[in-house]
């Protein structure tokens, strides 16, 4: 067989105990937070870029599709498990070296497998003065896999995509490549300087299957002199817009310089507990009549926004100054947090009313990771709300996957204008509770022009029928919001149609694709909408 | 013939006056201020996007080269001229057409005929509180054939290419190709979101010969409450250093938001006057002891600096405070300007000392298009300099081609670091000075990391041999600077060899031209080190 030929192969190349095919592993690494179907032959771990190359020649020689991931957390949109059936997974964590750092320039230059909390360990190890941009997911997510998502994180530095260059990529040819000044020998604009000299291929790189990138250099932002955290919230639904109108202003001024966040109501109970079971007697979606007296009760709005200003005391204090003036009157709480008031709150808890005069040791609980994220600190905390349909709580490792929660993340992308996300907020809302799901929102101003709408559709998969109503919600979401053209910034594995490649943009798509990967051996149907797909599949059986 | 056939069909498409055939318009279009040995037989003048694709259609049918200019004012990197013999042009300056506007977000979409002047006059028109981000090159420049070049201006937006998005192309195959969200038809987000969805293509169409863009989205900085220039000087040589470093860490922080120019002597001289040809008593180059002396005399200093800042007044003078506690001690003269000051020195030109305590008026002369490019403001003015070596005063409308200006510019790029801007400082001053010529060098900030130092040889090519030592000159320079790893950050159509693409990069640049543009008619030779060039030339003789 075929494939049992590449197997020795490959296994040569990385010993035995890199080459996966216990069955229990395959199974765990083909199960999302999601319904798939789907088999993966075996689990391939390299530890260098040469091992890469080597394994991607085996591949191509055999027509094996071959599905890279780094770190495997993408929860929502498919969690470690290839775009199609029967890839071999190239699992890129063990390539986890941090390959050049400069404290001066800001900027390191890793591998695949390096995460968040190992970058910010790194840093803290050398008494570096520089943040990372963390995203509102696990620390242990890889920093390149997030950014080939063109994920974003919640600092100045939060478009991702947009604060990295100098890519090295391994083709399932087995050959090197790569992007910007780096492909001049010794250039030192390599981790500098974004564009290189002709074409810039970087953006070929994210979102599509004609690469594996090994190398990616990350800039990182220097600690300013002062940091401050705000939070405020509006009681009504309707304030939205108007809010959303503000802070686009204050983010085109330059004032406020990272990505700002509005949470609904759905979202932040999300993040404070567990469905109410008891209150709700069971019964599903929570309304949003009953949603309303939890507000009331707990304290929270209908909106919930956060964000970070950064500077020196000076600018922060202007900048506080502006953000009040432009939220006058259109949110009901704005308030400012700092280390020293955090602090002083941790100690003693009974006296400030930071979110709410509710229960400030769990509003602090929930306002830590909110705070620490804009300061480029990941937290596993904004995960247990994966876990909200659950009957029994979050365990200490959570695991999403093995703990068969139900999770899909849908996020149009929209100007960043208070009417756009007015419509999306209303219609998702509409639609999840049709389909029996509370609308968990956010809204966040990634740019100083665009806001990325995340919805999520949160579920038990343990509850009988719920993945089939959940893929229907999807589905419908989709169609509804495509109706109206927004887009989504990102796709799960589930939903790679959505791609929708049509005329001489999937004419130039496949002839890159055809030319990196003639045997079109690399994540068939990953950033597809035709083609290549079946060529993997049908090889595979052979 | 074939051609002759083509030209019939062309002219049917653009009525016979957008066919221009007149051997004094050819060979004007066909001159670049450095020697370029080139025949242009047509020039088509298409005034839409269907004429665009039609011409097209045409050049592929009968595997004619066509090159498009925008504007055709690349001065310095070859003006309107083809990187190949042989080529028609396809000038664009027709379709000048601005497309969307929108004040709220920010935005504006144009074709590639607009130019500068005419964005700004069309903002000022509707009383729009939005800037443009100008170049330090002519008001008459194409937005769109500077931003394909990777070309940069002043303001927060200056990194062109990193501020535009939805681009609208037309394939050698006369197919129409939009990228971003653009490509969703009626997707609101195409004005304001960069990436889309999947593999971003954006890059691809920069500094290549893939196709003709035929609309890009701007984005407008809005005009902020309060905006003040700076400028300064230092008198040593060595003090270039710790300038770069300084400003280095103000542009990191976030303090300075946009590019931050540092001139040398030369540079200043020739931005005030034409060469001293009666205090030399005609002898070149004028050697570094007697700009010494110029220095002294005329009160600037071996490094000139200048840059913006922008906010609210409290955001402005932290700003302000900022920068001069970093230049303390490193910079002889540090002094503010915004309108009302500049006003009133216009109008009392005796009382005011801002750049110089010379002659103020003609430091005012220099100083305003410094001031005005910062408010995204462009002028003639620095195109006078081009004039430099000319024996007569430039005349009311310039025109470096036509008045034999010689004039090459070299721009490597490297970090923004103090080493570096001294090794190129260092280096291109020796070697331009060694070949006959003034090092007239720029050094700017352009991004939080980068450097670009722009290096004009500038000469009269009426002198006998001036050309030949010229070009000798950028030869040894580029030789000398990439020997070290420093490479450009664009290239004039007679160095495109620089582009050096080798291996996979090759392999996939070319994989993209073949389905792009089969025939290998569009601009052969631009961006290319490789391949295409010969098809297109072989077939423009058959």
């Amino acid at each position: 067989m075929l494939v049992q030929a590449a197997m020795l192969q490959w296994e040569s190349v990385l010993s035995p105990e890199n080459l996966i095919t216990n069955e229990e592993q395959l199974h765990a690494a083909a199960t999302a937070t999601f319904p798939i179907d789907l088999r993966i032959p075996a689990i391939l771990r390299p530890a260098t870029r040469e091992q890469i190359q080597q394994c991607l020649r085996i591949a191509t020689k055999f027509g094996i599709p071959v599905y890279p991931v780094s770190s495997g957390k993408n929860w929502g949109y498919g969690s470690a498990a290839p775009a199609s059936d029967g890839c071999v997974l190239l699992d890129l964590s063990r390539m986890n070296r941090i390959l050049d750092f400069n404290e001066d320039l800001g900027f390191v230059s890793v591998e695949p497998g390096v995460t968040q909390a190992q970058l910010l360990d790194f840093l803290r190890s050398r008494n570096s003065r520089l943040w990372i941009d963390a995203t509102g997911s696990s620390p242990g997510c890889s920093l390149i896999g997030n950014t080939i998502e063109r994920g974003f994180g919640h600092t100045p530095y939060g478009d991702h995509f947009g604060n990295v260059c100098g890519f090295e990529i391994v083709l399932a040819t087995g050959e090197k490549l790569e992007t910007g000044a780096a492909r001049f020998p010794g250039s030192p604009a390599a981790p500098v300087y974004r564009w290189g000299l002709g074409p810039s291929l970087d953006g070929l790189f994210t979102q599509s299957n004609f690469g594996v990138v090994t190398r990616m250099t990350f800039w990182l932002m220097p600690a300013p002199e002062c940091f401050q955290a705000f939070f405020f919230r509006c009681d009504q639904d309707e304030g939205l817009s108007a809010i959303v109108d503000a802070l686009r202003r204050l983010r085109m001024s330059g004032t406020l310089r990272s990505s700002i966040h509005v949470g609904n109501d759905y979202k932040v109970l999300a993040g404070m507990q567990q469905y109410p079971w008891k209150e709700t007697g069971g019964s599903t979606p929570l309304t949003p009549e009953r949603m309303a007296d939890f507000r009331r009760r707990m304290n929270f709005g209908a909106w919930n926004g956060s964000g970070g200003l950064y500077g020196t005391r000076a600018q922060v204090s202007e900048a506080r100054r502006l953000l009040r003036r432009a939220l006058a009157g259109k949110v009901s709480r704005l308030q400012f947090l700092d280390d020293r008031r955090l602090a002083l709150a941790s100690r003693f808890s009974g006296i400030f009313g930071l979110i709410s005069r509710w229960d400030l040791s769990r509003a602090l609980e929930l306002v830590r990771p909110l705070y620490g994220v804009r300061k480029g600190q990941p937290s596993d905390r904004p995960l247990a709300s994966a876990y909200w349909r659950k009957r029994t709580p979050p365990p200490e490792r959570m695991d999403p996957d093995r703990d068969r929660c139900g999770l899909l993340w849908y996020s149009p992308v929209a100007p960043a204008q208070g009417g756009h996300a007015r419509i999306l907020a209303a219609l998702s809302s509409q639609i999840l509770l049709r389909h029996g799901f509370e609308p968990m929102l956010s809204i966040t101003l990634i740019t100083e022009r665009a806001l990325i709408c995340v919805i999520s559709i949160t579920y038990d998969r343990e509850t009988p029928g719920e993945d089939d109503r959940a893929m229907a919600c999807y589905a419908d979401l989709r169609r509804q919001l495509s109706a109206k053209g927004y887009i989504p910034y990102r796709l799960g594995t589930q939903s790679m149609s959505e791609m929708d490649a049509q005329g001489p943009y999937a004419r130039l798509l496949e002839a890159v694709k055809r030319a990196a990967d003639p045997a079109g051996i690399l994540a068939p149907g990953r950033y597809e909408s035709v083609g290549v797909q079946t060529v993997g599949d049908s090889r595979t059986g052979s």
